[in-house]
């Protein structure tokens, strides 16, 4: 179980969020709370929007405490829209490729949770990627897997263009996962953005979800899988089954996600 | 373009080929001489058989030549039949489950060779993985894929089996990849093991075999992509589309390999 | 705080102390029990003695638990005296010069301990190392420095020569140590062997000692940090101020270590 | 023989001098031109300035030319004054405290050359440097140990104060080191920064000094071990035994740097 933080809000230094904080994202690699893997010592990354067309990646499969590149990095970076993320592997090799977040056009996106049944299904997953994106497949975790399963069901046949609902994207991919995971679990919480629009999914299959928290300020609205500091009451959870909608010049909305669907299983 | 070393016969310590030579494998990796690129810094890794029943495997994404642990090892591992490979990535990312030597079972491959037009033929190479192996595809090279193919095509029904005869299931595979390949280009001079027996093959479609040369005396035979002396009278060609076969307790035989294949397709 | 494992007697294959054991090291590297650091995972390190004249050393910067070559190598070196250590670092840096064991000429070293005002003191411990010696300082962590100012008290004059009493050449160290270290606190929980025999000190100034336990048996002699199993009977506890003497072909021996020197400091 | 790059000038990103030449200093890491190394592939390091009071320090241990991450952050770090070094290692270990650039508090510094005879001199190159600044030695090269040796001699007395006159400074620490030198040979060819003036010195003792040119317009000054384009007119050579000075708000200037030091030595 991973630990995670997006952050979409005014410019600011990563440091603030990332490194500084007394139970920031790094601590977190070495001592999480909320998490069955209280150590996140498996790599880790940075995703990042600024002045460049695409999103930056500064990914390592060293851990997130001891890597002085992202002290300096977390000082010097600054970003209206980030993520990141403290890796604890479930099975997968410790590569730069499988560490989250994974880049896709202008998409960033991260993942905290797993598909029950990996080594079965992972081929039929995979058969979710369609041809134009399968060259973009680099790693081997299910978490890049069903990213760009969502990348391929939101661009529709014409796969050059954006992806408009990125909602309706994931709901359609986690019903076609629904299908394949059958009786096993799967756990899905995950965040997803664009550069100006940032989106968070708190979702499980049999099982319970992941946890997912978010605070919000005028300037900004931080999303995180396990609060930055001691004060619980600053932070609001994401009921299960739901999604967060945090876009650019609109309120943030929280949103019932594949709600029926859980309902209908039951 | 890659460059490896396989070598059988009395047990001896690994860094009389790989690390001592005047052209060992490891100068090889900063400074090759008969290749398009000169420079294998791109990983490298070590297969071997010992006492225990499958081999080892030791795999890393720094260059060769400035890995002291490379050093240590090489001294101390002794092997009657090992594997080792330096890497010039062409377009997979550096790491470790990318690097060869493979291993599966009893099994170990390594490869100096690519097809043409991976991403685009990709998905169709990874489809003759049958499902049994496909969890063994811990990376995503072209390499791993043909391996396992391999393993595949020589199981046959019976999974759990061995490879009976390994060279019928390259032949087999490489005549499926030729269907996929079409008039795109492919090399593949590879070297193939299950602990006991060694087979080297040098073969291309549309293209000119990557070079292979080997050494032979009473007490061993080695087999490079490269002659590790300046000494070239001491190492024999295998000709194009030859199969090289060193069993336990047999004289070593260079046999045809795909010849009419490649006849016929002229 | 690191922990670590010493073995010498019959032949074995590593696995069977470093990857194996239910509470074997590996494990010790993601959660240690008797450690204020529950996490070792700023690398780790294998030393042993094998057919070579030096011992080999494979030392690595990522977690232990993550570590594919560690597993192979483990189930294929085998070894009648070898070091195994995870690494919780206490301020140097994470690099695999920094990570024990240490090796100069014949003998290994490796620590868990540390100098409490190492900033201050590193000047003038590192004088301790004679010029002979100093070149093969290659890392900059406390542990190396004591290593080395042993190895140079121990081989006198003749510095081509061996060190013929390692545990009076480690009495002089400390004691010049204690000189250096005053009223702070100093842990030196030390195993050293020369390929023959293993000595392991535990002693603290100003301090508890770190812990150090053996278990004995006809065939083999295991000093760890903590046991390797649950069953803590098995275990005997090394005193503070003693050091474990098991030479070759003679009984192990527990004797005082500085004893007199911390009684005529209360 | 290591390649370097140092940018001052209007703000930027790295890209377009470190990446996308057509010789820029990725491509120079695996094949460069004037060098007797034409490999740099022992790690490698970005340094830059920005809105944070102390520069950024991103290095690794990979070689330039496959580190994805190098790409991204060269693409999104905007900088007025940055540095960029490739490694080819003369002895000392390939870990990160030992690449360029070398940061202490506000200042950067990266070098070409060497010691020649570093294991000897090493130790008295070490006592240079003033114990205040002595805990900044976290690698074991000459390079660094050069560095914190001018910054020494620059900060005087008053440690906490800043380096007045960094070319003094830097002089007196040569004269030092010709002392210690002797007749061996020593290179140097640096860089040198504090957030707004760049100091590039080309210089050695016995020995020809290594290459550095420089093309500068009105918007900023570009200072290279090698050109990074095949247009040599567009880049002037800085002649042996120079500096080069380039403030902020003035003209650059290139003054006789030991010039006479080097005329009395023949």
């Amino acid at each position: 179980m991973c630990r995670w933080i997006a952050y979409r809000g005014e410019t600011t230094a990563l440091e603030h969020y990332v490194t500084s904080p007394s139970h920031s994202l790094v601590t977190q690699s070495i001592a999480a709370l909320e998490s069955t893997a209280s150590v996140n010592g498996d790599g880790f990354g940075l995703g990042w929007y600024g002045a460049h067309p695409e999103p930056g990646l500064y990914r390592e499969i060293r851990p997130a405490w001891s890597d002085e590149n992202l002290r300096y990095l977390c000082r010097h970076l600054q970003s209206h829209l980030f993520f990141a993320h403290v890796r604890a592997a479930t099975g997968t090799p410790i590569t730069r490729p499988n560490c989250h977040p994974f880049a896709c056009s202008k998409w960033l996106f991260m993942h905290n949770g797993f598909i029950g049944n990996w080594a079965k299904l992972r081929r039929r997953v995979e058969a979710l990627i369609p041809d134009a994106l399968y060259p973009a497949r680099v790693g081997t975790t299910d978490s890049e897997a069903i990213f760009l399963a969502i990348m391929g069901a939101g661009m529709g046949a014409g796969m050059g263009a954006g992806m408009d609902d990125p909602v309706a994207a994931t709901q359609t991919t986690l019903a076609r996962l629904a299908d394949l995971v059958g009786p096993d679990r799967m756990r899905f919480t995950a965040a997803l953005a664009n550069g100006r629009d940032l989106y968070a999914f708190r979702y499980a299959m049999n099982d319970r979800a992941n946890t997912l928290y978010y605070r919000e300020s005028e300037q900004s609205i931080v999303v995180v899988s396990e609060p930055l500091d001691k004060d619980h009451h600053n932070w609001t959870p994401v009921p299960e089954s739901h999604v967060l909608v945090a876009k650019a010049g609109e309120p943030t909305r929280i949103l019932p996600f594949l709600y029926v669907h859980r309902e209908a299983a039951e």
